[in-house]
């Protein structure tokens, strides 16, 4: 798996001019580092007040950071994986009328694969900033700017994978799910980003000032 | 070396704990895989319009683009041992008056490093889109969405890196030094951003909805 390899062999795999893994596995492996900056910072001693009530709530949310992140780090995988297929069906046989039937609805099959696997890695994304609210209330002040950085690597895995979404979603020639997708993302896009707002204060931005110490 | 771990080893070494590797190391990781997209859109033999303009435009990023990668895998180590260094400092001895003098001159010194090593992280960052203009001209349009998320990583590289040089600027203890990198990176961001609005639009965005096919 991509995910066994060492860090530069990885960088070694994206860099390579091969269509895998490309962008959706780039935006799956970003999208698990920032849920690991979180679980650092909601598992660390020291927390905001060093009350039973901090120590409670950053428990609570470890386990749910943690499923999120290796959900994540299985779709840098999942990604590669399906769009392998997509790279497959486009090499089947077109010479008859059968062959070419079977090989469009084998592309749209593969098609829709390489679309709802990036719609997987939008959603664990975007769920991962949620958790920054109860970082910024009750974790280490020490480490916000590690919190900062985990918030915007979060949202940009899920700008990245509903890219991916985007240029996938025509192709599987499904126009209800394309829409569904689309309204789905552009929905999680606005829900996370007001919610953030409210975070990001707490956190000590300053509009789009990074906090200072 | 972190970089030579495997990938599941280094985000759980993410998720530990211990603030090293934090914010910093995952902004450069991150810049890196931005980095690698471009490698691999440049590399591709198939080129927006197959002509040999197209393959010496890209050819001639390449390796531009593979000097950020190489400075920005070393970052990943860079940043952690320049925080590694930060918490030595504190765990000085502050006992008499020459020991306090001492141990605060340290922590500065050391603040002074953990500033440089994300200002060098933010100025590769800021250093990759750069070169989607080149790949959004000649490059494989197929992999239009690979330049849209190594773009937007790129950014968040940088954004991230700028985040732990606003935390520990002001611990460097030298207001012109910190008003310096703070300006400089203000600057970064803004320059970015605007030469970035371009080659977005090149690419197929429409305002902030990304491309399809």
């Amino acid at each position: 798996m991509l995910v066994d390899r060492s860090v530069r062999q990885l960088l070694d795999a994206f860099a390579a001019p091969t269509p895998t893994p490309g962008g959706g596995s780039a935006a799956a492996l970003t999208g698990a580092l920032a849920a690991a900056l979180l679980e650092m910072v909601a598992s660390m001693p020291k927390t905001k007040n060093g009350t039973p009530e901090d120590r409670a709530a950053l428990d609570a949310a470890l386990p749910e950071l943690k499923a999120l992140r290796t959900a994540l780090t299985g779709l840098v995988d999942r990604d590669s994986a399906s769009y392998d297929a997509v790279v497959a069906a486009y090499k089947l046989p077109k010479t008859t009328d059968d062959e070419k039937a079977a090989r469009k609805a084998a592309v749209r099959e593969a098609m829709r694969g390489a679309t709802d696997v990036p719609l997987e890695t939008a959603r664990a994304s975007f769920a991962v900033p949620r958790f920054t609210q109860v970082i910024a209330k009750h974790g280490n002040p020490n480490a916000k700017s590690d919190a900062s950085v985990a918030i915007g690597l979060a949202m940009q895995a899920a700008g990245g994978a509903r890219a991916n979404v985007e240029i996938n979603a025509d192709s599987v020639g499904d126009a209800d799910y394309a829409a569904a997708v689309r309204g789905e993302l552009e929905r999680l896009t606005m829900e996370t980003a007001m919610t953030l707002r409210t975070t990001m204060e707490e956190l000590g931005w300053k509009g789009h000032q990074p906090p200072r110490s």
